[in-house]
C-alpha cells in the first residue's frame, strides 16, 4: 500500500492528504517523530521534514511541492491544478501565497513556535513572535475572504490545489484554537465549505495527545 | 517582449532568468524597486515579490515556482526538470531544498538581512543572525559538495533546475561576497561548471550600486 508519513497537524502533510483524497489515491498514513531523526527517514529524506510519500514501486517523494506536481502528472486525471497555462500559474502563486508568505508570516509564529519548537528542541516559544503571528492572521484572512469572495473557488471557477494549501494552514492553525473565524464572514463561508468536503473528514478527525482542538473544529457548521 | 521583472541580486529572479536563458526563450529585464510598492505592481503580484513574467500575450506570472513550471509546460522542447516521473521528483525536491530550507537557513539571514532589510525599511542587520548565516552555509556546502560528486549534476545525470536554484542562492551571496569557496573543492567545482555556461553570463556582469562584488565573482576559473 501507498504510504504516507506525516504528523497529524503539518500543514505540508495535511496539504497532499487533501489532494490524495481528492484524487481518490488510496493510501496509509504513518505518523514519523522528524525529532528523533530515524536513519531510515532522513535516507528518504535529509531534510528530515514530513510528507514523504511512498509509492507501492518503492519510489520515495519527499517535500510537498514535489509530491503535489508529481501526483498531478502520474493521475492526471482529476486535475489540482486547473487545466489552461493561465489558471495553473494563478493555482500555483497561491500555493506559493500559503506555502511560503502566510507560513513565514503565520504558521511559523504560531504552529511552529508553539507546538513544533520545543519538539525539535529548539527553546521555548518566544510571545513577541506569537503576538506577530495574531497580527498577520488577520489581513491574510481578509485576502482570503477577497478572493472567496470574487471567484467560486480560491483560484477561480474549480476547486483547486490553492483551496487545499490554504485550507491545511488554517487547519492546523484551527486545531490549536489561533483562528478568530468572526472577523471575516467569506473566509468562514469559504472554510465551512472546505471543511464539508469528503476529502476534509480525516482531517477534522485528528486527535494530538495534549491538545485538545475547540468545539468548532471538526463541525462543518460552526 | 516577454518581461521579466526583477531586483539583480534576488535568487529567485537569477533562477528565471536561468531558465529563460537555458530554454532559450528571449527576454527584457526591469528592475522593480519592490520596496516602493508601486500599485501597477501590486495589481500584477499582492505579495509584491520579484520575479514576475509578463509573456507576450499580456499574460502575467508572479512567483518563481509558479513562472518555471509553467516555463515548462509552456515550452517543454529543453525541460527543466528531466524527464521520468522520478528525476522529476528529485529536482522538485532539491528546488525546494534550496529555495525554502537553504533560503531559510542562509540566504535570509546573510543577503535579506544585509541587503534587503533596510531597502525594506525593516530595521537594522543583526549581526546574530548573520552570524547564524555563516554557520549554517558550511554544512549546506557539504551537501551540495557531495551531491556534486556522487552524480554529474545536482540532482543526476543531467542539468536542472536544481543546479539553477542552488547557483541562483550561491552567486547571490558570492556577489556579497559571503561563500568561501575554499572550504569545499567539490562545490567549487560544481559553481566553475555553472558559471561557464552561456546562461549564466549575464548574472556575472550584473553591478549593483553601493555594492562591489569580490574580484573573483565574475571569474569562471577563481
Ligand atoms: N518544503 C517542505 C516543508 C515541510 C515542513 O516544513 N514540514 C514540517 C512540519 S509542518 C517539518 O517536518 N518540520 C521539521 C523540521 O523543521 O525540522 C514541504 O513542502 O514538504
Ligand atoms: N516565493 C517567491 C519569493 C520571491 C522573493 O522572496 N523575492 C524577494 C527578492 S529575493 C522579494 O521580492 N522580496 C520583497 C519582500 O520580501 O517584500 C518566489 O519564488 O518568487
Amino acid at each position: 500500500m501507498r504510504i504516507l508519513h506525516h504528523l497529524p497537524l503539518s500543514p505540508y502533510a495535511r496539504k497532499v492528504r487533501l489532494a490524495l483524497a481528492e484524487k481518490r489515491i488510496p493510501f496509509e498514513l504513518r505518523v514519523e517523530r522528524v525529532w528523533d531523526r530515524r536513519p531510515e527517514f532522513l535516507d528518504m529524506n535529509p531534510a528530515c521534514t514530513v510528507p514523504v510519500l511512498i509509492e507501492e514501486t518503492g519510489l520515495a517523494i519527499a517535500d510537498s511541492y514535489a509530491i503535489c506536481e508529481y501526483l498531478d502528472e502520474a493521475y492526471p486525471d482529476i486535475t489540482l491544478f486547473g487545466r489552461t497555462l493561465a489558471e495553473r500559474a494563478e493555482v500555483r502563486r497561491l500555493v506559493s501565497w500559503f506555502d511560503d508568505k502566510f507560513n513565514t508570516e503565520v504558521t511559523r509564529n504560531l504552529y511552529y513556535e508553539k507546538q513544533m519548537k520545543r519538539l525539535l528542541g529548539r527553546g521555548n516559544p518566544d510571545s513577541g513572535v506569537i503576538r506577530a503571528g495574531y497580527a498577520n492572521l488577520r489581513p491574510h484572512l481578509e485576502y482570503l475572504g477577497w478572493l472567496a469572495e470574487t471567484r467560486a473557488w480560491l483560484a477561480g471557477p474549480q476547486v483547486s490545489l490553492a483551496d487545499f494549501a490554504a485550507a491545511a494552514h488554517l487547519s492546523a492553525l484551527d486545531y490549536i484554537g489561533d483562528v478568530d473565524w468572526s472577523t471575516n464572514e467569506s473566509a468562514k463561508e469559504w472554510y465551512a465549505r472546505m471543511k464539508s468536503r469528503p476529502a476534509f473528514r480525516p482531517l477534522l478527525a485528528d486527535r494530538v495527545s495534549g491538545v485538545t482542538p475547540p468545539p468548532h473544529y471538526a463541525d462543518p457548521d460552526f
